[in-house]
């Protein structure tokens, strides 16, 4: 067995670091040095920024988001278009739609995708929640933001029959090429979607 | 500009994993989403790791090594051979030396290589301390762990002259084959000092 030359607290602050994504064992190594290199303007800095995420993080029991208070900063903001819900499995397709600012509407995250094979059923996911809102008087469109996975495509087919009964258009992203993409390196599925809802120029 | 979807503290707290290396902004993002949703078993631990090395970690005065005290684990541990010392460049380097377990010495760490470009001088690094320590009489050796760069090879030749009137051995690592290593793959230099280092099989 390889021997230690750090103290028990380095090396559980290692073990933790491996465990985030997109750190392995070796490179949370070096972090850690990085870290107690920078104590102040780094290591500091950022044990107090995880405890006070810690201590004041919170899910909104309207949407599913995250924030420090429940509703969140989008479902409390006055200047939102309340008439349309953005539905997204994540609470990081929420952060990439609102990066793009291309939606003035509110989200609703469901924590998920169906998945039977799983055990991931329809009360393991934020859907009563989103059922009851869709039947707000307001609410006239329901977008399903869902990844275009098998996954995230049933779970959109399970959530227009449950909304059918509601009083709301729902909507689905557009499938095609993405902008900047190469037709070289696109798959036969994005192709056909494609050409099937080609536009006149 | 992009909205920003989440609070100022989710923010700053995605922005300081952004310094680590190895994070960039997105996977930065990715990380504190997965310790938001990692609470209990993830966020509250590293939170509690980091405000500890925070509060405990030092550098040994007599080594350079990092730890919760000074003078450090490795330099206490009556185990170690006290007439060898090994000179290193930067603590992660005296870790990978440890995690080989070769050496039952002490080690030294520089804390930087000489870099007159970068105004970086004898008096930057833990050079003084180094004299004084290879002047005790149960030092015999001083093995040179540097880096095979012209930066260390430079600080080396330097260390080899300041340690001349010191009763001590000065010698360096080996150069030649890494193990695993293809031939194909290695570079004119690292050949040229295998083949002059040949031993009889």
């Amino acid at each position: 067995m390889a021997r230690v030359a750090a103290g028990p607290e380095i090396e559980r602050l290692i073990q933790l670091l491996a465990r985030l994504p997109g750190l392995g064992p070796r490179s949370a190594r070096r972090a850690a040095l990085h870290l107690v290199k920078k104590k102040e303007q780094l290591l500091g800095p950022l044990a107090s920024a995880l405890a006070e995420t810690r201590d004041t993080i919170v899910t909104c029991d309207n949407c599913g988001n995250i924030d420090t208070m429940s509703a969140c900063t989008l479902c409390r903001d006055p200047a939102r278009d309340r008439s349309l819900i953005c539905v997204v499995e994540e609470v990081g397709d929420l952060w990439a739609l609102e990066r793009a600012a291309v939606l003035n509407g509110l989200y609703h995250v469901l924590g998920g995708t169906l998945s039977p094979l799983d055990g991931v059923g329809p009360e393991d996911l934020f859907i009563a929640r989103l059922v009851e809102r869709a039947g707000a008087p307001e609410v006239t469109e329901i977008l399903l933001a869902l990844n275009a996975t098998v996954e995230g495509q049933s779970t959109a087919h399970y959530l227009t029959d449950h909304l059918s009964g509601c009083n709301v258009v729902v909507s689905r992203l557009a499938h095609g090429v993405p902008i900047g993409g190469e037709l070289d390196y696109l798959d036969e599925g994005t192709l056909a979607a494609a050409v099937k809802a080609r536009k006149v120029m």
